[in-house]
């Protein structure tokens, strides 16, 4: 059984406030006749925080797609093999114990893949699988999670590696003046992610079954223009709706297991905005708080695409994870508009015996 | 056990020839210093056609990356779907059996990707998974069929489809002058290649592993520049005698299966250019027909990057295929520097008795 550790988090050092935010948004689109909604819906994301690989007056130029992109791979190339090595160590591996690499990203491209280079000055075995995800946005890392649950269903002695390396903010326009990018400027952050998926072994989320559900004919309410700036973020007014649409594919999902989608132990979900979370809560008829790993990502950091879903579960684990056998739910969505779903339970080698007594006492007679 | 099914390839209608290509060198790169070392390497490929998705004209046009990945995305809509349906035909098996759809390209880049349209535009169901490959080059064809064949394996009821979609003419820049730039202007040409890998079922190849090899500290030899202008190919002049450090890979990855790579019946490998077929031949000590088919898509339609090895693989078919339970080898190659392997076995239902008698005949005592 695949069982996905913890994983392992970083964020720039690079700070920027809801507040700065706001004044940036007032003062570089001072009569922008929408603006008073562009900050009313910046408001409403609820992000306190957000990390930059550069400060916001570099971040606000746009140098051309070509330093863009290098920028991308300097920073990545920097930053990335920390998050990686201790990300390893949650899993309790080595380098060479690692089968596949997924590497997820949005927000830079190289060929080739940053894979090549990991394995080269990382030391991965030189037989390590590659598998670079560009194309799935923010629902990539359910992507990744997923992909990597069914190689160690093929081959139950694997390890996967994934790594989410999203720099948002180098992919900020500033020409581009539409409601929706004004939101997104405010909305997304930069962030790391890695984290191992253990064929066997391993404490964490069980993985149990993966899906994947694609919202029909809705390609184009979040897209990247590819220009000669680079690639452009349009983000529909459709979008914050989305989820009456997906919450009924994660319940799908979970039917033919017997699992309520409403009744599960926790719940880690792809923050992409305040409404998803909300939506969530109304059509499964759930409480605020077991999104609150998701909401604490998206208010301090904002959303950091398709690493959102592993910073939530980081979260979890810190907060000291759930009963050894505890049922839930992983989601990332993204363009497509596509979900990424897994169910898997907390499986925590130590507390299972912690788990039988309890449900030995709650049991009804 | 899963098997890789008959191909069905397209290539565009605009042909550009041998004599055609090296005249356009010598006119567009009169006094280019190395002009004849140039036309002594395009001569030596022994490319003589190659298809394009414009005419020349238009091709050595670069009316910017904005416009040329519009045309990209035009242009595999509009000609990816026909080759998919003969791709499912050669399956037998209709768009609603399809479990996963991996789409495999490198000359445009499209968020979210064409994965998500062909589920919209083809009917294929909503739980498709997507997996999107742009970051493998030319060896990301061989990859679709090894995380086809894994995703076979832990799901061996699913079949999955896998596109090659490959563009190369929209990647000219007119700019770069260097020599391995000017012999990739006369070697790359564009395709379309589709195949299903069935979980169960099917004709042809019977894939029975997979392995991946990269070659330490080659990443520069084979790259993209991105940059303002879209994506710029990069080729080391090392590039030409990768064979050396990848054959013996091949050799090792078939060597716990007690297959010899020098003894098997069929080789599908990567046609990048001619020496690595040359190479192979010497370092493998085979003979040149046993590369027939790779041969042959270089000459006639160049290195269509990802989609050789299925293009090669469909003159396998062509040519009547091989007997029943005959061994063989796929192979692609590309940046990383990295190979894709898949060991296989010809499995063709009907031809079972036939091979089982020759096998009776030649038994030895």
């Amino acid at each position: 059984m695949a069982t996905l550790c913890r994983p392992a988090i970083a964020v720039p050092e690079h700070v920027i406030t809801r507040d700065e935010t706001l004044e940036l948004a007032r003062t570089l689109h001072a009569g922008h006749p929408q603006l008073d909604l562009a900050l009313r819906l910046i408001g409403n994301t609820g992000v306190q925080t957000r990390h930059l690989v550069q400060p916001i007056e570099e971040t606000l130029k746009h140098p051309g797609f070509t330093a863009r992109n290098a920028l991308y791979e300097e920073e990545a190339k920097a930053r990335v093999p920390e998050v990686v090595r201790r990300a390893l160590a949650n899993a309790e591996l080595d380098v060479r114990d690692i089968d596949m690499i997924a590497y997820v990203s949005c927000t830079g491209f190289m060929m080739p893949s940053m894979t090549a280079w990991l394995i080269n000055n990382m030391d991965f075995r030189t037989d390590t699988r590659q598998l670079p995800i560009a194309q799935l946005g923010c629902a990539a890392g359910g992507a990744a999670i997923n992909r990597a649950h069914d190689f160690c269903i093929a081959y139950p002695e694997s390890n996967v590696l994934i790594v989410c390396c999203e720099f948002c903010s180098l992919c900020y326009q500033p020409t581009d003046l539409a409601v929706g990018t004004l939101l997104s400027n405010g909305l997304f952050g930069d962030g790391i992610a890695a984290a191992v998926v253990r064929g066997r072994g391993g404490t964490g989320v069980s993985l149990e079954c993966n899906g994947s559900h694609l919202v029909p004919d809705t390609e184009e309410w979040i897209s990247y223009g590819v220009r000669d700036t680079g690639f452009h973020f349009l983000l529909d007014k459709r979008v914050p709706g989305t989820m009456s649409m997906l919450a009924p594919a994660m319940r799908d999902m979970a039917a033919p297991y017997d699992w309520d989608v409403s009744g599960l132990d926790f719940y880690i979900v792809h923050a992409g905005g305040p409404r998803i979370l909300d939506d969530l809560c109304k059509i499964l008829d759930l409480q605020p708080t077991m999104f609150r790993y998701s909401r604490a990502t998206l208010t301090e950091r904002g959303n950091i695409a398709s690493a959102v879903i592993f910073d939530a579960l980081d979260r979890l684990f810190e907060d000291g994870g759930a009963d050894h056998g505890a049922r839930g739910i992983i989601a990332g969505f993204g363009p497509g508009i596509t979900a990424e779903i897994a169910l898997g339970t907390w499986s925590e080698p130590g507390r299972e015996r912690e788990r039988s007594v309890r449900e030995t006492v709650t049991m009804p007679a």
